[in-house]
């Protein structure tokens, strides 16, 4: 086609590269990756900035993750003049972290200084207090005071996340003369998605899409463009709360005001976005107690937050024992007891986690509230119902086959029981813990599992105690 | 201060809103939700509305969801005029769907014409097709076509997500010349982020930033000011991946191109967010067997889709009840065993659980792959170790304390095996299903749990029959 010579050459750069070091899915090649850490490896520093040039900032800091920690320090070193304020700010966490105390206070301050000041946040944020005060004090006096005043926000708010490079502007500005006052300003912000419009006291009292001005005639006063009522994010509103606001009113970016409600700054969507998937992915690495479960994370970090949940774990299972053990006569009477008691706490468990998903997800979206708490609980007894009749019927007539009717009959009974006791439990352990101002998706976990086992042996090793089929 | 009155007047809408309707995490207030019901019960219409005026569309959209299915029918009675495009298009899927089927055809298809095209699909693409001829029948040409253009493409793809109003402009033109134009054509979307520079084949061949374009000069060609480089989404491309894309590559809006390069249409990311938020979550509740868990979802939907993962985890339960059986002669001569084995189990499936929880999100974030994989299952290996002999310390010496010293060991020795066995199985199980082109989120728990708890049953059993404890 006559049309595909312009598409490889302008229209697809991403292709483009997309063949030799990017797979469809946007993710670099491993054998890519192999060729890199191969000169890498062979410390041939040219070879290897030739092959990471064309790479997109994005697609250079995933490079730096895949690679191995020791390895990083001399891909850093190679191809030092591509390491771009982009590619610092798209650095993982963990990555950037290990990377920064690595290196000398100097050479932070000098990377600090191209960034933008939420990004230069980012970067030293996580560093402890001296070295974060070495690198300040290497820092121009604009660029240190922007800093120290997001740091001294508490972690995770809008004042830390916030950028202070905001366009604002008086009520009685025309279009044109707000056009005019861009064309000369030319060290305002590079990218920006609408202009906040501020009282005498600095209030926001409207905002402008840069849209809506570009279609507007020049004589026309700010004031009769701008939208009146608009989202502002208070300085000291926590990340998730930022973000979910960001969701709920399709925002592009908003006024940030301090306490008197003044305009400070403004959050993006560009910066919100990887608030919104953290925030979305946390649960289910909290609700499996992996913690910040980040492959990045330090072992010893990983370590340290996954074992809790482990020996929590431990304790539950330990009563789950002591009902066991509260039963061993029968046991022994009938082994039977033993092989069967694991599947009702197993399935017991199972549909516990299911419920529970499912209420911390509608907890973490403001779906569950007081309002609608009860009618959700009736709905999973009904959902609770039919599993457990459904799993009752099979687990039922298997064991009346294998073993006796009777014995059919109590798991079958115990196993409804449980998953009854599971699909309320998966609910109401959530609703507590978020009434308990305590973050649903840490601690439900442990809690419903110990629920959903103590009542799974308890009820079968019950039931068969008082139908006689273990004695 | 001076300053309150102003601020309480115009700078603060929404505080002023949240004390009497919304809580401080932007949730409407359970009080007010039961007033609304309350006169919706007592056929209070002029009430419902006096009380619903006022809420921002998202917010409106979120009572409904609050609201009893029996409610919403009188509330959208109540409020017909208030039942604006954006409160359908927030409302939840299922929400909003249930709601569509219980109207007639020309009632929806007028819904329909108010709402931005990209906007009607998701209105009518869950409605069967029966459904959905009848009310494209009703809808204008132009629409029409349009929305029947977007259900062409698959479902969760760019061409049924994108938007297909975008500002493409040629090169040769000047900043004055789109302004100009722009404040001509009054037709043209409202909000757009950026103009895309195309040839005469309509192909793209940069880009401009609503903020590049107002800060230049009337008399500079776009050609001068627009990035050459950009992100093209695919029409095909999968919502996930498109989501990735706009995350990693922080983008406001990006063109959707045909398979022959040309621009068909954009996607912004204030669609996008939605995606994001649920392509992260879904994991958590894919990994738990609970489906879409959305808490709309019809009953029968959510048993259909949470049973068959409870009857998937009965048939491995079973496999380790074939293994218990197979040591029944042990147990019934050492109950202990009996009472202790699921602890093996249960810490194991825990262990795997986290492992699984991480490498899943890995793989989603494409942060996990091929090029590392090896070094991610060294670092699990390691993680596993430091749990497992964490555990097998605690368990061990308790089980010394209670019962035997050689009981103790064995499930020790059992303990660090299950869970080292779990953190490769974590990473192994996903990492396979990823390769197989399976959704690591669906499938990898019940595997998990499965080797988790048969390795559990099996080490702890055999070792104790080995050991010689059980005899």
């Amino acid at each position: 086609m006559v049309a595909e010579p312009p598409i490889e050459e302008n229209v697809r750069p991403d292709d483009r590269i997309d063949d030799e070091r990017l797979d469809e899915e946007n993710t670099l090649k491993a054998d890519y990756v192999r060729n890199v850490r191969g000169l890498l490896d062979a410390g041939d520093k040219g070879g290897v900035y030739d092959l990471v040039e064309p790479l997109h900032p994005a697609d250079i800091a995933d490079l730096f993750e895949l690679c191995d920690e020791n390895e990083r320090r001399d891909l850093a070193v190679a191809i030092t003049d591509l390491m771009s304020s982009d590619v610092i700010a798209e650095l993982n966490d963990y990555v950037r972290e290990t990377m920064m105390e690595a290196l000398p206070a100097e050479a932070v301050a000098l990377i600090a200084e191209q960034l933008e000041n939420d990004d230069a946040v980012q970067l030293i944020e996580d560093l402890d207090v001296a070295d974060q005060q070495a690198i300040l004090a290497e820092l121009a006096d604009e660029d240190r005071v922007a800093i120290e005043s997001a740091l001294a926000y508490p972690e995770e708010t809008a004042g830390r996340l916030m950028s202070r490079e905001v366009v604002a502007v008086p009520e009685h500005m025309t279009v044109g003369g707000l056009i005019d006052f861009l064309r000369e300003n030319v060290d305002l912000a590079n990218d920006f998605y609408e202009v906040f419009v501020v009282d005498h006291i600095h209030h926001p009292v409207g905002t402008c899409q840069l849209s809506w001005i570009l279609r507007t005639p020049r004589h026309i006063a700010l004031s009769d463009v701008m939208k009146r009522d608009q989202t502002l994010v208070p300085v000291g509103l926590d990340q998730e709360e930022v973000a979910l606001m960001f969701q709920k009113y399709a925002l592009i970016s908003a006024a940030v005001v301090d306490e008197s409600g003044r305009l400070v700054g403004q959050m993006t969507v560009d910066d919100v976005v990887h608030i919104i998937s953290e925030e979305a992915s946390e649960d289910a690495l909290l609700m499996s107690g992996a913690g910040e479960g980040d492959i990045n994370e330090p072992i010893r970090e990983a370590y340290g937050s996954r074992v809790r949940w482990l020996i929590a774990n431990l304790g539950t299972a330990l009563i789950g024992s002591l009902i066991i053990a509260a039963f061993g006569a029968a046991i022994e009477k009938l082994v039977a007891l033993a092989i069967l008691m694991p599947i009702v706490a197993s399935i017991g468990g199972n549909a516990g986690t299911q419920t529970m998903a499912v209420s911390v997800r509608a907890i973490a979206m403001n779906q569950l509230t007081e309002a609608n708490t009860l009618r959700i609980l009736w709905r999973e007894f009904r959902v609770a119902v039919l599993n457990g009749v459904t799993i009752a019927v099979l687990i039922g007539a298997a064991t009346a086959a294998i073993f006796t009717p009777m014995l059919g009959a109590v798991i079958a009974v115990a196993m409804v029981i449980n998953i009854i006791t599971a699909g309320l439990a998966g609910v109401l352990v959530p609703v507590i813990f978020e009434r308990l101002k305590q973050d649903p998706a840490v601690a439900s976990s442990v809690f419903v599992t110990m629920i959903t086992d103590s009542m799974g042996f308890f009820a079968f090793l019950g039931l068969a105690v008082v139908s006689g089929v273990a004695s």
